[in-house]
């Protein structure tokens, strides 16, 4: 368990990771004052912080996403913390929020939108969900799932990155909702966590072999909902088997997050037209007036035990990089956090 | 004007177009008698008939669309035409129907979904027109811009195929509803279509120099709507310069419908996930139920002169095959259709 801490660690952006991957030496730890807050503003201690493969776009110059990072300035991200000092009548001391913090020991943070801060009000299960699976992570495999995917009982969904804090919420909830499920991942060992632990029906290794020719034997009659956490090679294939009015959610990219930039041509783009399908991107936070029904359907799931959650915790502020570089690797199983600060909870 | 047939004159698909463009040798002009209707069938005298891109894969083994042709079948078509004979109590000898109908002067239907047959109401304007802009061609750009597109006003709606019959609706229709329009077409004389019959803010000639660059300067701020008839390089180009939120309706893809058959990889695939961007394809058919609601949209606009079409008639069913042959050459200027037999209104 990380103690309160006395100091403000931050990781600084040092290095921008241009046509490579993400490498430990791209941050810099530098030792800050504990901020004071300004009017309006509220001081929040950071207890768990979450690694996100979109991070390296933050690290590059004019990714279109948000805001490029500056060299020297204190890395981007998300946390769950508890607010320590307040000059914000709307955020009391003991409040817990989830928005954006940094690389940080302490953030400070106020109530515009640029910081996204949602109130923690669950204490069922530990505050860290709100980085995950009561969190963007978990509302982000509702929303895509249910709004875009659309699937139907019986439908067949596909799922890439499905070892993955996004994929594995969403394995569980097409299960619920009566789908056949197959699950994509990197590993023989992360595969057989899809089928016992994830209620996958089948697996696919994507380093064991023809990916192809494993979806034709996972899904012979074809993808009917394609949750798509990968893109690149896996987008691809599964674009040449989606039935006829197919949906494909295009979460994430994270195949395309490494290498030379370059992204890889999609031969199969051609089905959705072709197919009557549709293929579709979100924002999740355009969902925000949303989450409330997304909280309300998913603590009940956890609670009767169909929806688990698998959280990845290293643990204090300086493993921060290597939480971020494990994601690229694919080394994480469930969603990556580095703890902090204690989790009083 | 062509007379009022005696015989049954039928085009018979002879040749696949396996791996090359359609000939005109792959027909064969074959006569036939006169049909005379079973229980629950009408004979129809076809008037119009339509031809369509997706013809070749018809013609095709295994398109993925309907039915592979036999050798030695009727051509299969969509036609407009009146009811000579019946035996259909929902059918009176004097109804104008189109539907499929296929390549010949006399058709046999019934009732069911098969033939797709939808009555002509109105006689504002000639019948010819439920072949197109007040048919299956106008309806697809009536749906696919406002169901999938969803322009607002103010936005860069972008057309390719815009000289076409569904793109030349397209570009209308958006500039009503008050967007931005720019179209793309195959030569010089049909961009200056665009621009001064069709009311586009600016024009694209995709034989004339970088198509990507053209793009550059005709939307500036990039793509909202991209309503693409084309596929293939253009489809491309127009998604690297989509918005966030981009609507990419993907109604067809006559530059795949060519070639060798393995269709062009597309670079930017990806902008659609990135960009929280949606790339749709449909059947306009799925709308049967809401045609009404187009006819009742669209007959205003053309009676106020706002929606113009344009049809491009041939006379003589014996210039069926060098009316579809015109469209893979980009010959045609508006709907292609041929004049089979006497237009008595």
């Amino acid at each position: 368990m990380t103690e309160i801490p006395k100091t403000n660690l931050q990781w600084l952006l040092a290095e921008r990771p241009v046509d490579r991957a993400v490498k430990e030496s791209d941050f810099k730890l530098h030792e800050a004052p504990i901020p004071e807050p300004n009017d309006g503003e509220f001081v929040i201690r950071v207890i768990y912080s979450s690694l996100a493969p979109v991070m390296r776009f933050y690290m590059l110059d004019g990714a279109g996403i948000e805001e490029p990072l500056e060299i020297g300035d204190v890395m981007r991200g998300r946390g769950v913390g508890e607010v320590v000092r307040t000059k914000n009548p709307d955020y009391a001391v003991g409040d817990i929020v989830h928005g954006k913090m940094g690389w940080q020991q302490y953030a400070v943070a106020d109530s515009s939108p640029y910081y996204l801060m949602f109130k923690v009000n669950q204490r069922i299960v530990s505050v860290s969900t709100a980085l995950g699976v009561l969190g963007m992570t978990g509302f982000t495999a509702y929303f895509g799932l249910l709004d875009i995917g659309k699937p139907k009982p019986g439908e067949m969904v596909l799922v890439s990155g499905a070892a993955g804090g996004v994929g594995s919420s969403v394995g569980q909830i097409a299960k619920i909702l009566g789908c056949k499920t197959v699950g994509i991942a990197g590993s023989d060992e992360k595969c057989k966590l899809l089928v016992e632990k994830l209620g996958y029906d089948a697996a696919i290794n994507y380093n064991s072999g023809d990916i192809g020719a494993q979806m034709d034997k996972a899904c012979p009659d074809g993808i009917d909902v394609f949750f798509d956490n990968v893109g690149g090679e896996i987008l691809d294939e599964g674009l040449a088997r989606i039935n006829k009015y197919a949906r494909v959610v295009s979460c994430g990219q994270i195949s395309q997050y490494i290498g030379d930039g370059s992204p890889r041509p999609i031969q199969n783009a051609y089905k959705i037209g072709r197919l009557n399908a549709l293929m579709q991107g979100f924002l999740i936070y355009d969902y925000a007036p949303r989450f409330d029904e997304a909280e309300r359907d998913m603590v009940p799931w956890i609670k009767d035990g169909k929806l688990t959650y698998q959280e990845d915790i290293l643990d204090g502020i300086e493993r921060m990089p290597e939480g971020l570089i494990r994601l690229y690797d694919s080394k994480n199983q469930g969603k990556q956090l580095v703890r902090v600060s204690a989790d009083p909870f």
